[in-house]
């Protein structure tokens, strides 16, 4: 009998990934395309179907090795009816049936998650979470995603929105959100805020070496705080910090939310590994409470961009070996 | 065939609250005495054990259709293990193996969870939330306890330390928190604290038809801020109203973490009804986002004072439907 295989799908607004996954998370081939979603989604959806018939049957793999098809979409989304309701990153679309649409052309039982939960199960479950069965991601990126294992099952919610942490209050009356509200902790940390909030500060005339970046190229992400940073600039070093101490407060919350084994760091910010890390690390040590020693293990996430194709096969994985592919 | 019946026990640092509890969450029996803690466990072991008997052999009540026992505690403690760790309402009780002890002395398969779970489950089950299958119930006393039912299941987490929601900083750098952090929800909103908070504003000078009463009790708890502020006291009134805006952000918190279908406010707070319930709602409906219309109903809890021992035997049913007691 030749092994069985999971199919995952990484389907974002730029590109498609597609991946065989074994059952210990082994990638075993992969391949992506532009995802062009202005063509509407059944377009997209016989690409994604065209995709996995040139990986299966032109890899030679019978139809029968395959035990299911995860896919991670952005959202909002219905993981429990296969829908993709909208999405700021897939314009146009609007109530697809990506489930059944997948089901209809490949035949494979499908699964439906967002991509922060499948970026969380990703990790959860082939990466830096291996072995823990509570496992905490947050993905530092525009804003700040998470997912949230808890005793080994994807934690959803009554309305499937549980683990939009980046949307917790951490300052009553702050920041204006886009969301509505004041104050969410991702106006404070998540890469794209502070690297907005940086650029308002120049503006404003504070001094920085990023002064001349922002006057030649118009605008500078993440990294380049960053590195300017790890160079000595002030501001850069200054905000850099802070958006350490705001991740390492939202890591206190999770402690005392969800009170996982691990969590995880995900997304862009994370290439600065230890100049991350260890600033995260500080502020945690120093903020969270000492009266019991429920801290998690904070780790840099290990998958990199193959955490979503990872974690959706992982989803198939769990949704047969559950049967829920009945 | 007789009805089949759990035992459930709330074991405080005063009283011990034992009943008997049908499938559907209604209570057959109760009875209770003095915990008196400072006799030690075994005496209180005994006690438990003794009640038990009374209450299922003077009933009448065969053994065999006493399903199991459960029974909550505070804590710190561990359901996993059956044990109490140590707990400031139980002075001088350290690792106490009370699953094993109530086991031994009547026979009956027991669980053990804490206070805050077991009145959370309580409602779940047989109050406020029932007929959801994804509760939070937050108990506003001398802190904030609260417990989470996600899908049916309790929350524990890896060191079965979630849903101490209390200790969620929502002020960075604000008041300092016995836990040792600075900025815990808890510390603006719960009764105990928000009288404590009360209290040292009359002292320093602050004028409230409550002065009178420090003066001649040397203190007040939040029963007494509910009246004078319902009675157009303004202090009380700012601090009431502050209270409730805390909550509500409490609220807007859960929504983003465990995505409840039903929230449940418990506590003897909760006595002064809509001048809670009302408040709260207003904050809550300004505070929250408005990307999506995913926010639970807050609803006032329901048992009262019984949804301790009703929780623990429902816990005591849960852990029978899933076979728990082999």
């Amino acid at each position: 009998m030749s092994e069985k295989l999971a199919i995952g799908i990484d389907l974002g607004g730029t590109n498609i990934m597609v991946a065989l996954v074994a059952d210990d998370g082994r990638i075993i081939r992969t391949s992506d395309r532009r995802t062009l979603p202005e063509r509407g989604a059944e377009a997209v959806m016989d690409d994604m179907s065209d995709m996995v018939t040139e990986m299966v049957d032109g890899g030679g793999i019978s139809r029968d090795d395959i035990i299911g098809l995860g896919i991670g979409t952005p959202g909002p989304l219905s993981h429990r009816d296969g829908i993709i309701y909208r999405s700021a990153n897939l314009p146009g679309w609007k109530d697809v049936h990506i489930r059944r649409g997948l089901l209809e052309r490949t035949g494979i039982p499908t699964i439906l998650d967002n991509d922060a939960n499948i970026a969380a199960f990703g990790e959860y479950w082939a990466g830096a979470g291996k072995g823990s069965r509570d496992v905490v991601a947050i993905t530092l990126g525009t804003g700040i995603g998470s997912g949230v294992i808890a005793g080994g099952e994807m934690l959803r919610g009554h309305y499937e929105n549980a683990a939009e942490f980046g949307h917790t209050i951490i300052h009553p009356g702050g920041r204006l959100c886009p969301c509505g509200q004041r104050g969410c902790v991702e106006q404070y940390c998540s890469p794209g805020n502070v690297a907005k909030h940086a650029m308002e500060l120049i503006r404003q005339g504070s001094e920085s070496s990023l002064a001349d970046v922002l006057d030649e190229k118009g605008e500078f992400g993440m990294k380049a705080i960053s590195e300017a940073a790890q160079a000595g600039d002030e501001l850069s070093l200054r905000l850099w910090d802070e958006a350490c101490y705001y991740i390492a407060l939202s890591c206190v919350n999770i402690q005392h939310t969800y009170n996982p084994e691990t969590l995880v760091l995900a997304g862009g910010m994370t290439k600065s590994g230890d100049f991350l890390l260890s600033r995260v690390l500080k502020h945690f040590d120093e903020q969270r409470w000492n009266l019991m020693d429920d801290a998690p293990n904070l780790r840099i996430a290990a998958l990199g961009n193959d955490a979503g194709v990872i974690g959706a096969a992982g989803l198939a994985w769990a949704a047969r070996n559950s049967n829920l592919f009945a």
